[in-house]
């Protein structure tokens, strides 16, 4: 009977596709094309490009990452019937953090042999997780979701933390390692991949 | 009858929802990655993104405004049946200040110790709320709502008013004690977050 | 029977508004935060923004008359029923004159006493136009739009190449009288906004 | 009874009309307004954006391609019924590399007389119909795809390897005739624009 409650979830839907496929677009600015000239010769323009790897390591590396965000964020409102305003907020919070990605990128794919990037760019990650994770619980504990299919929702459940789990572990990492504090980001991407090809 | 009142509501929010996604999405172009050098310390790189909190201070509360108007716009679109020529012409100018809030932002994040940017900030701010004030205003004379709930629809009214309200005062204060003028923003949000949270 | 003409106009309408909001978002790109000291006076960064004028005029104006060509665009497609292949050709060179306009829009904001960014700009508009009216005349001569309603079919066909004529119009005064010729612009816009007003 | 094959596809489309229509409207951004004085001739203006050709060639080339790899992705979708999370893992892939275009086309127009730019922005493109194809080869073989009208499915799969295919023969001109590779991609929307026009 309340206003929040009747919030319909299409235009929370909406603005996180917009934010989402901005952001995910927006990273592309942080790839400068090389300012060479048109004398110079191929050589000098591949090396420019491949001085570049960084820069196209963390555009893979964050575009993939932010889709699977995308993809849990979707997952979530798949079981999600109602919206409040609490939700909303939280939603926008996560939003904002999602929308901060590209400056993180950019702070990586320049710096990123140092640690402070490496600490800002893992927390501005494990932030959007730690949010996410927020999100889904709010919306449990107020029985927000459907209850059709339990095993799915606990499994997305599973998901969702573990999600969040892969940043705390890369950001201890950061503290402990900070030459391979990158390492479990592909490789979690690559395993949930291969989950999704070899589940039945 | 007449073809402006068979206009579909949705190409509008459509429209709205990508302005707003993409305008809070912009507002991180504003935070400059710092030009530093790969054999600077990390402690000249943490100075320089500490030196950077009053454009991380504006990215946080332009968003969350920005969120906060999307928000309300959002719920009068909810009870809002028809649309006529005139209410698309009062969105249009809606979106075209919020459009402009990138720009407001760079010039409070880079200068917010002149009065000139904060009257420019804030006064941005006060014609959104002023054209959103505009747009309900129009639309509930014209019966364009539904009255299925009026409860619902005066409580709306109230918060439309009271946002255009935060932004009088806090233009107010711009004038008469300016290095505070910016309080009642984040003040307000908050407010409105705990009471999101504690109504029943 | 054939698939073209089984495409939803679902999609197209959804790339439509993705494209208008984000063209009409980025033209804030062409407004530059002026690059002041934080020892500069009050006055001096007042005299900064105010030059900006031109700016923040080609804004208002190119913000609008993109606004009013997505009006009348969301209108045609509230009459067109199918979509085929040509349409969609069609469609994506209007799209793609549309995203030309922050382009058109900082020439004309730096230069636009010179005559060259004058018809670069008008061109652009007027070829938007000439699209849009296309669009419409092959949706018209290919039977795709219901025909439930001639007398508002018709209506919007009169607005469409009106709209035409005004960027005719404005092109021969840019030849005859360059220093006028940006004038029928904001009064086509005005009279506009008054036709919806006082039309019953 | 699996949770990936209850997603709607609805989003997925969302999520993909925002990439195309985001980086499609972001190759404008590659078009930098002249840097011209006030005092600069008429001529001298003319000069400077008739030696943007380039540029502008590229705008016009990968808008139309993008605006065409749009147009098969919308009918691929028109097809499919069900998602999975596999398919919507090669849906980022390609989403990836559509939103890597603007740095394609900027180092295009830039340095389009390098054999290294030519590999780049024409890999870049097949890249991206390689990745089409995948997604379009996987849903059919996993019986995604409705089967109410065969013909029409086969014509578009001949549709998707035929753009595939053009690129193939621009990479290889790429090397063998590299002052010419770029004239099958205008050949081939001539091409496509005139097949859409003529066919019964």
């Amino acid at each position: 009977m309340r206003a929040p409650l009747m919030l319909s979830k299409s235009r929370i839907e909406a603005l996180s596709d917009g934010v989402f496929s901005i952001t995910m677009t927006l990273l592309v600015l942080k790839l400068e094309v090389p300012d060479m000239m048109h004398h110079s010769s191929n050589e000098e323009m591949l090396d420019q490009l491949l001085a570049l790897w960084p820069a196209f390591a963390t555009y893979v590396l964050t575009f993939l990452i932010a889709g699977g965000f995308w993809f849990l964020h979707h997952l979530t409102f798949h079981y999600i019937r109602h919206v409040n305003g609490v939700l909303l907020w939280v939603n926008l919070l996560f939003l904002m953090s999602v929308s901060l990605l590209p400056f993180s990128a950019g702070l990586m794919s320049h710096l990123f042999i140092h640690h402070v990037s490496q600490y800002f760019y893992i927390g501005n990650q494990l932030a959007i997780a730690l949010l996410l994770s927020a999100h889904w619980l709010y919306a449990k504990r107020k029985d927000m979701h459907s209850s059709d299919d339990p095993k799915q929702i606990s499994q997305l459940t599973v998901r969702i933390y573990s999600f969040a789990g892969v940043f705390i572990v890369t950001m201890i990492m950061a503290f402990a390692l900070p030459a391979w504090s990158w390492t479990p980001l592909p490789a979690f991407l690559l395993g949930a991949l291969v989950f999704e090809i070899f589940r039945r």
